[in-house]
Order: C-alpha cells, then sequence, then structure tokens
C-alpha cells in the first residue's frame, strides 16, 4: 500500500481555507481518483498547517492517479483554498 | 481524533535502520502508549526517509503519553535506529 501525503507547510501571510479543502477539494480528489476516502489533519502543532493522506493500492495506481485527466481540474482548484505551495511525500505503508 | 506523526527528513550520512524501526521502536511506542496501533512509513519520494502516524482521542491522552513513565526509554531508543532528528507534527484529524 502507498501512502500519498500532501503536506501544506505553515507560511506567514499565507491563507489556507479548512473548510473548502474538507468540504470540496479533497471530495474531488477521492471522486477523480476513485478512491475509498482520505484522512485529512488540521495543523496543531508543528510545521504543517494542513495535510492530506490518501492511500492507493500500489506504486502504478499513484501513477495511473496523478496521469488521470480530472487531476489537472484538482490542480486548477488550489488557489481555491490556498497560497501555500505543498510538499509531497510518498511512502510505502510497511506496517 | 489526534494524529501525532514523526517525520524524519532525509539526511546524508545518516542512517535510519527501517527494520529495527518497525519491529522494535514504534511496537514499544504502541505497548507505553496503550494504542491499537501505528501506521510507519517507509519514504519512496519525497523530503522523508520513514515516518510513523499516532492516533489519540483527545489532546489530554496525548500530553498523557508524552508524560508517561516509559516514555523517557522510548527517547533512550531512538539512537538504536537513527541519527536523524525527527520532525513532529500533532493535527487534528478532521475527517
Amino acid at each position: 500500500m502507498i501512502r500519498l501525503s500532501v503536506l501544506y507547510p505553515s507560511t506567514e501571510g499565507a491563507k489556507f481555507d479548512h473548510d473548502y479543502y474538507r468540504n470540496t477539494h479533497v471530495p474531488l480528489c477521492v471522486k477523480t481518483w476513485g478512491l475509498d476516502g482520505a484522512e485529512i489533519d488540521k495543523g496543531v502543532d508543528g510545521p504543517y498547517v494542513a495535510a492530506v493522506h490518501f492511500k492507493f493500492a500500489s506504486p502504478e495506481a499513484l501513477q495511473g492517479a496523478m496521469a488521470a485527466e480530472g487531476t489537472g481540474a484538482i490542480m486548477a482548484d488550489v488557489p481555491n483554498y490556498t497560497t501555500i505551495q505543498p510538499v509531497l511525500q510518498t511512502s510505502e505503508i510497511v506496517d
């Protein structure tokens, strides 16, 4: 199982609309990529103001999602909730 | 629900023993803190070579774990698997 974590670093003067992220953007990702769901984080302490964790069955499934037709619309939606450039982390879930 | 993510930045020349982390260190955390489990990541792409995600029922449960008697032994075990200084992120799981 592969985890894609998208981490938004706290950035002075930047905006992040947690409600839009939760109610509109992440559901769009889940629908576009045909996932069961995603876990959304609202930062309490640490370097990130928000994050989302998606799980994919394999590296190929992740690659397929990134190349999917709807992924362009997902990217185009980002300015609707934030000005922060996210950090992307791909990992194998070992346990 | 509160997530504590412990993220290990890729660091040139640093060691990280994934087997020890998975088989010894994280199980010690889970046992000490009385958790159901934890999710362990092995980095594939991105800034982190490894990570773990623990879930706590509340901020108070996390605080209690950090202050628990066994947490000193957990900290003392870190040099057994890595020389990397981890990044800690605490978040509220909103979805």
